[in-house]
Formats: C-alpha cells, sequence, structure tokens
C-alpha cells in the first residue's frame, strides 16, 4: 500500500483515550441508573454528573486550568470520587492525598506537587491547615456528610453554581498527566507517580473485563480511593455504569451491613481486612448464599483464608499491581479448566499473582541480564512490567524514573518465579530478602508457615542483624483475640515446615505497624527492632 | 505541573494497540483451552498459535512484509481467522475478499489494493484464478479441510515451517494499516475501506464488553469474516480467550447442530439468516433453556420475530454500524431497568439502534447544519460518528475521505431520530427515501409492516417513478413455504396500518437480490423494477 496523507489521523477518527470518556457515556446512556451511595444517599448518574459538573465549576472559578494540580484528603465519599473527574475536566492534575498522613508529609506533598488547591473532609481537617501554613494552598472544606438533605451533604460544592457540562474536551493529548499519587513511603520521602489519561482509561477497561463488571454490578469501595486512584476503580465502574456504595469507615461492621443492604456484588481489600472480617461477630449477617467477588492484593491467601472465606460467601481473585502500575497488572482467579478439590490445592494456586490483564501488555520474570527465567516454577527472577499501563514516570524525579525503567521496562523490585503454565508468583520483595549465612529466606515463605497457625493473626519476618550470620529472621506476632501461643510453641510449629535455618530466632507479640492501606511497614519494624535490640 | 522530558512516553510504558496483543495473551494464558473448532477439528490456542505462526513463516518465505496487501477468498475456516493475525504479524494489511464476488469486481480490487498474494479455498478457486490472470499475484491454495488428519487440513500452511512466534513487533505505529476491506458494493464500484490496529484493538475490546465475551464464550461463526473482519469478533473472541466455532455453510442445519453439539453461547448473524433458521424444521434441535446471544443488524425485529426466537432460547442484541466504523458502533439490548411486560412493547424497543459501545465515542443525530436534532423521537437527522472507531479513510480516494469526514464527523448517511432516552432509531437510509407527492416516505416503515404479515418473509420497498406523484412505493415480497397472500391483501393489510400514500401501489412476488452478507441489494431492485417496466 501507498502511504496516503488523507488516511493520517483527524479529529473525526482520533481521539484521546480517556477515563472522562465513560461518564460522558454513562451519563447520556443510563442517566437514571444508581451511581453513588453513600450514607443515606442515593445519586442516579444523571446527579453523579451534576456534581462533577458542580466541582468541575467550582475548580474554573478558582482558577485551576490545564496542568494545575488538584489535591484532595478525604476518605471514600462521593465528592471524593467525583473529584476524579472534575480535575481532568478542567484538564488538572488530581492528587489523591493518603488522609492519615501527617501534617509534614502532606506539606512535603503540596510542594512537591506544586498543589494550587486542597479540598478537604472535616475529618482531615487540623492536618490539613497545618499542613497548608505559609503554602499558596487554597483550601476548600467538604461538610461533614450527615446533614439531613442531599443539597447540604455536597457542602462547598453545592451553591448556586450551574453544573459543567461532562467532556473530555480539556484532553488535548492522551499522554497528558491525569492523576499524580505519592506512593505510600515504605521508605523515605514519597515519590510523585505521574499517570496519563491513555494509562487510566485502559487500565480502567482491564479492570471490567477481569472482575467481569456490568451495569449490574454494585461495587463496594472499602480499598481507599485515594490509593492508586482505587486501583482504578474510580473509572472502571463508572465504565460499566455499575454502582458505587462508598465506605468512610472500614470497619466490618459497616462493610456486612453495605455488601447485604445494597447487594453488593464486588470489593476489594488488603488482606489485613479480611482477617478483620472472618473475626468478626457481624460476620452472621453474609448471607452465603449469595457470592461476592472479593479482589485483594499483597498476601497470599492461605488454605484456611479461603476455606473461611468461601463459608461466607466470597470467591478470591488474587491481584497484583504496584503504584507505577495503575493498580492491578496481574490477577489469579479460580479457573473452571482447573481440576482442584482441595482447600489446600485452591491456595496454592490462588498464592499465584497471576497473568496479566488483558490491557496489560507484558509481565515477565527476568534474570540479572533481562533475560527471561525458565517457567520451572524455581528459578527466581526480578517481576519487569511493559506496556500502556505503566506511569509516565515520577515527577521531579529523573534519576529515579530512569533506574526505574532502566533496560526498557519497568523494574518492579518484586522478585518471581515462573511457573509452566506462565503463571507468576512472587517469592519475596527485593529488599525483604532476608540473607543468613549466605543462604537466602524469603521473608514471605516464612510468613506463610506462621499464618497457617491457628492463634496467628498477623505475622511480619523481617531480618536482624546477628554477628554469627549476617542476619537471622525475626517474627513480629499478632495473635487473634483470646489466642495464646508461646515463642517455644511457634518454634516447633515452623520447624516441621521449614528449613533449620529460615526458622526465626525471635519471636516478638506486638502489634504490626502498617500503612493506612494495611501494608505492613517492615523499614519501620526493623528500626523499632534495632532500637529494641541496642537497649 | 511543569512540563518533565522524562516523562515523555518510551517503549516501557507506550506500546501501540494491535489486537495482535490479544493472541499473544492468550496463546500464553490460556495455551490448552479451545480456540477453534471447525468440523472435527479442535485446535487449542497453543495450536492455533502455531497455526497462525506457520502462516506468517509462509507469508514471509513469500517476501511479503510491512505495507505489502495480502488478499484471501475463504469462507469461515480456520485459516481465514489466522490470517487475521498471521498478516499483521508480518507487518502486512490483509485484505478479505467476499468469496461470492465475481471475476471482474476481484480483480479490480487485487489491482486497486496492490495485493502481492491471494489465499484462496477451492471453492474460490476458479474465481481467482481468472481473477488474476496476467497480474502478478502469488496465488496460495488452501485444501479442502476435508483431510482425515489436523495436518492435512492446514493444506499449504503445514509444510516443515517453524511457527513464527507470536509478536507484535511489526506494529511500530498503532495508525498502521491492519485491514483493507472493500464494502460489499451496493452502488458502483466498491471503496478500499482502511482499518488501522488502534480501531481494530478497541473496537474488538468493546465487542468483548457489549457481548460479555468471557473464557467460557462459545462464538458460532455464521457472520462471515470477509464482513468488516467478521464485526472485529474475529479479534474480540481471541481477547476474551473464547472459542471460535468456524461454519462454513451458513444453513439452518448446521447451524442448530453447533448450537447444540458445541454449547455455543453466541452468534451474530444479518437478518435474513434468522427467517431461515425460524423456518426450518430442524429448529427442534434447539434446546431454548440453554439461552443463547444472537446479535443480528441492519433491520428491526418485529415483535413476532422476537417472540420466536425466544422460544426458540434465542436473546436478541440489536447492533448498528458500518464498513467504516469496524462493524459495530451502537448496540441495543433489553436492559433489565426497562419494564416491557409484551413481545410488542419489546420489539418497539428493540427496533432502535440503541446506544454507543464503551470504546464507540460519539454518536450522534444532526441536522444539515450539523446541529443535534432535539431528543424527541420524532425529528429525523442525519448519524454523525466520531471517535477512535472509525477507519482511516478511503484507499486511493481523497474525495470520498473528505466527503465522508466533512464537518470532523463520519457521516453515515442514515437517517434516525433520537429519543429523548438517547437511543437512536434509523428511519431509513438517506438514499432509501421515497419521495412521493413532496412527502418523505421511510422505506424501512412500509418494510416494517409487511413484515408484520404472517404469510412474508421478506419484504423490500423501493422507490418506481411515477408521473403523477413523482415517486410511489413498489414492494417486493418473499412470502414463507407454503403460504400465500394477493396484492389485495397486502394492501388491505397496510392501509390499515400505514397513512394512505405510504401504502406500496405495488407488489412483485419474486425473489429480492441480496448481497452476500444479506443486505438487500436496492439498487440492484430498482434497475429491474425499471427494466421490467419498460418492457
Amino acid at each position: 500500500m501507498r502511504h496516503e496523507k488523507h488516511l493520517a489521523p483527524r479529529e473525526a477518527n482520533f481521539r484521546p483515550l480517556t477515563p472522562l470518556d465513560f461518564l460522558e457515556r454513562s451519563v447520556s446512556v443510563y442517566p437514571d441508573r444508581p451511581a453513588v451511595i453513600w450514607h443515606d444517599q442515593r445519586s442516579s448518574y444523571r446527579e453523579f454528573g451534576d456534581l462533577v459538573g458542580r466541582f468541575a465549576a467550582m475548580l474554573r472559578r478558582k482558577g485551576i486550568s490545564r496542568g494545575d494540580t488538584v489535591s484532595i484528603m478525604a476518605p471514600n465519599r462521593p465528592e471524593m470520587l467525583a473529584a476524579h473527574y472534575a480535575a481532568p475536566m478542567v484538564g488538572a492534575v488530581l492528587n489523591t492525598i493518603n488522609n492519615r498522613l501527617d501534617a509534614d508529609t502532606v506539606n512535603y506533598i503540596l510542594k512537591h506537587s506544586e498543589s494550587r488547591i486542597l479540598i478537604v473532609d472535616p475529618s482531615c481537617a487540623d492536618v490539613a491547615r497545618q499542613a497548608t501554613a505559609g503554602l499558596n494552598v487554597a483550601l476548600v472544606h467538604l461538610d461533614d456528610g450527615a446533614g439531613s438533605g442531599e443539597a447540604e451533604s455536597f457542602g462547598a460544592l453545592t451553591g448556586d453554581e450551574t453544573p459543567d457540562p461532562i467532556t473530555s474536551s480539556a484532553v488535548a493529548d492522551e499522554w497528558q498527566p491525569i492523576c499524580l499519587n505519592y506512593t505510600s513511603g515504605t521508605t523515605g520521602r514519597p515519590k510523585g507517580v505521574v499517570y496519563h489519561h491513555r494509562g487510566a482509561h485502559l487500565n480502567a477497561l482491564g479492570n471490567v473485563l477481569s472482575l467481569g463488571l456490568t451495569t449490574s454490578s454494585v461495587y463496594l469501595w472499602t480499598l481507599p480511593m485515594f490509593h492508586c486512584n482505587g486501583w482504578c476503580h474510580t473509572w472502571a465502574v463508572t465504565a460499566a455504569g455499575g454502582t458505587h456504595v462508598c465506605l468512610d469507615k472500614v470497619e466490618p461492621s459497616p462493610i456486612f451491613r453495605a455488601i447485604e443492604t445494597h447487594g453488593v456484588t464486588h470489593l476489594s481489600c488488603a488482606p489485613v481486612v479480611l482477617y478483620m472480617l472472618l473475626n468478626h461477630p457481624d460476620r452472621s449477617l453474609r448471607d452465603p448464599a449469595r457470592r461476592v467477588l472479593l479482589a485483594t492484593g499483597g498476601a497470599s491467601p492461605t488454605s484456611a483464608l479461603i476455606r473461611q472465606l468461601d463459608v461466607l460467601g466470597f470467591d478470591l481473585v488474587h491481584l497484583y499491581g504496584l503504584t507505577e502500575s495503575f493498580g492491578p497488572a496481574t490477577l489469579c482467579a479460580l479457573r473452571d479448566d482447573w481440576e482442584l478439590t482441595s482447600d489446600e490445592d485452591k491456595a496454592h494456586v490462588l498464592a499465584r499473582q497471576g497473568v496479566r490483564h488483558i490491557t496489560a501488555n507484558r509481565v515477565r520474570v527476568v534474570d540479572q541480564q533481562g533475560n527471561e527465567v525458565p517457567r520451572d516454577g524455581a528459578t527466581v527472577g526480578e517481576i519487569v512490567l511493559q506496556g500502556n499501563t505503566l506511569m509516565a514516570g515520577y515527577y521531579g524525579d529523573v534519576t529515579a524514573t530512569e533506574t526505574a525503567f532502566s533496560g526498557g521496562g519497568f523494574h518492579t523490585g518484586d522478585l518471581a518465579v515462573c511457573h509452566p503454565d506462565g503463571y507468576i508468583e512472587i517469592k519475596d520483595r527485593s529488599k525483604d530478602i532476608i540473607i543468613s549465612g549466605g543462604e537466602n529466606i524469603s521473608s514471605l515463605e516464612v510468613e506463610s508457615v506462621l499464618h497457617q497457625h491457628p492463634a496467628v493473626l498477623l505475622a511480619a519476618v523481617v531480618a536482624v542483624p546477628d554477628e554469627k550470620w549476617g542476619e537471622t529472621p525475626c517474627a513480629v506476632i499478632e495473635l487473634k483475640d483470646g489466642m495464646t501461643a508461646t515463642p517455644e510453641e511457634l518454634t516447633a510449629f515452623c520447624r516441621a515446615r521449614l528449613a533449620g535455618f529460615k526458622v526465626p530466632r525471635r519471636f516478638v507479640f506486638e502489634p504490626i505497624p502498617k500503612t493506612a492501606t494495611g501494608k505492613v511497614q517492615k523499614f519501620q519494624l526493623r528500626a523499632e527492632l534495632r532500637a529494641s535490640n541496642r537497649s
């Protein structure tokens, strides 16, 4: 074929990929379907579109325009969801801030992101005031949402404003930034991860496809929206025309009540939330005959966990991803062509991080030379991602960006094997490897064994310095309510299931420090243990 | 936010959107799942990947490379499906040719598309030989597929070739052409519609989402793959990891048998095929308890049709699109929030072309000034499409391209209204409007009435010249087997249901000329009627 100039892309056949398009469509196609439920408020897509339109008009009135950063600190409430559309609708970049961060870190993020405005929920108002002291950042306060009428609960966003129409006209380029997400900071100062419209659109579609979201889906917001924009479900549920159920308190009682009251079909949460659910008396509210798809990530589900969740009516999907990959990049769900009878077998395969989403392009496990490791389920390599659902880079950090992308892929720092069927399974985060007497110990492996002990609620295994061995594993344990276990018992339990050198030399019974998203903060744990060693 | 150079797209985070990625993923993730069934052959995704790899190796060996056109004339068989991946895998452009075309038209297409190679099924061999006479086009013959073993049935594609690995590395740019589809030619010489990788990828995802395709889906190929690449289902079913069931003969018996034997979940076909199904004794094979999603397009389903399909276990989805829009752009399915009790009510809403796909960007009904008509279900305008699932343009035809895209959208030539809920409904193709005594008559409206008559199998209404009125409607009728109807009866039937000026002045009982895809060829009908008037 000859090259012909009239076949070049033009306005009619090339439009930037953006998640704004999903809202535009759902407002147009499903105006009367339920879009958002929060407390006693129910908004249709038409009403939610109006909230977004008023939010956008408010931003415009405050002088926010293309390329400006809009920060927000709020729990999962309709305005938080609306921010995911209103900010990009005026061409701005949304910066959702973890609402449990301290004022110093929030101040750092506001300065680093060059935020022009900070929208805050009452629960974050004090921190916000301290964090913005001396900064040229406009503060916009949301009301407490406990007002009796719907109008009041939209607080600063009601006013007399005429809603802007939902449009993607401010998106000139699909590579334009849509969000700036600061990594939750397990080490050092947080880095600003830049999301583009193209990736947000595609990862949202990937979620719709992998979780099977439809107009009938009712998604419960237990996962914070500030965490990777809720793994892009903020856009995915809207794309499907489903219903968002906002939950601002992640506690077992409201979770169980919301599931039954609103007919929830899907939810996502950190493993720590799962253990909370299983150990709460309100589990009796659950009607196990109505199955709910539960997506989790971060820790391998044990057979006991899977069995108990199954009894409670939850079907588990194991997701894997990072802030840098817009959340989920791979998933592992039980397949009808797998013949698995025992819970142990199911746990065995669900422990894997699985295979890539339809819209995630490439997941490889590579050795230090960048070559793929054999698919033998044994050779460990680093997970390297490639594709359209990866960040543009770290804002203001050339070095970190180039390091992460060295060799043409994104280096996750996660160590994994690849099974013969192409499923990957994480063995450890590179920095969580414990090297004892020259042998590598996977802290994950030791934790998995400890999680099988009936008295253990949560276990975190870290390296502590050792004169003889270099490092030895130390286990920090949270026990279940009313249960007991001694170091001797746990040592024996591990010894029966692990190579000797992998058995923790020390057991500490105390609360484990976690990030707001339930991720164990190992760097803090190590610091605490070092301090207690010295004292 | 500042603009930062290190945030520009790079190999790691920007990969061309291409449907090749779907095959790469399904071969990797679902190697042992069934990919293609044809006669007694069953291929897993691994095996289908090998077929594609051998096909690509064959093309490379014949010197085919980036930008070359690869033509194929074949019914729905595995090699036809494989061509949709093998040609783009070597960077070539696939040109599927309607296998019922005459040698002269095929010769025109081969020359116009600058084809270097033509792959032919035995059923098209004679036409292919005539069409390539004197042209520098390599002919590759497929075997008849009736061989006893699987190896034989792949014919010219077996050999000793090592299959190329499935890769999208030949796709340098997502705007690169992937297919060249000649419109089936209801008027004049066919035009070459250029598809790009980006649009093929996105429309395939749109199909997966709108039809709910999953790994459990079994798609029956009644729609010819040469027709808009089977509406992009050639790529969509693979993206979902579902199973393609190839059917090279579109006849009721094999359709009913395939549905029950292979557990078909989805099929698409032209309305003419639906009428064939309903009037065939093998309908007794159908197990109506197992529902099958049936997508159709082109004519409004009547209440009688919907009721009969429902009894047969088919749930109807009405799609609308054109070759220029990669097939489906809008769809209309019954929704659970519509309270429709009678078949008439269902037919009433299913007659609409509906609303846009998730990946189709904009469907508007506009007046002659390009402004949207009111959503009143009454004001007629032209359907104009905009978005990523529109062709690059017509190959070698600047004028036609610029005309179609004038005003920044693609002009479909279809006249429609927009209902208050945003659903569009076609009233007529611009060129099918009959203007009688200054009044517009929609041929579609008259046909819809005639389709309600119990004896009518198919009706086509066209304009015939009239001295007094300018034009009057003439109806050409195909009756059901064993049924009768007189012009007087049909006139009375129409008169009871239509304004007087819309009632056909003449009824002709004869076979209606159709394209290979079941589209009524009105231009030919008009020509025939003019000829018979003169004689």
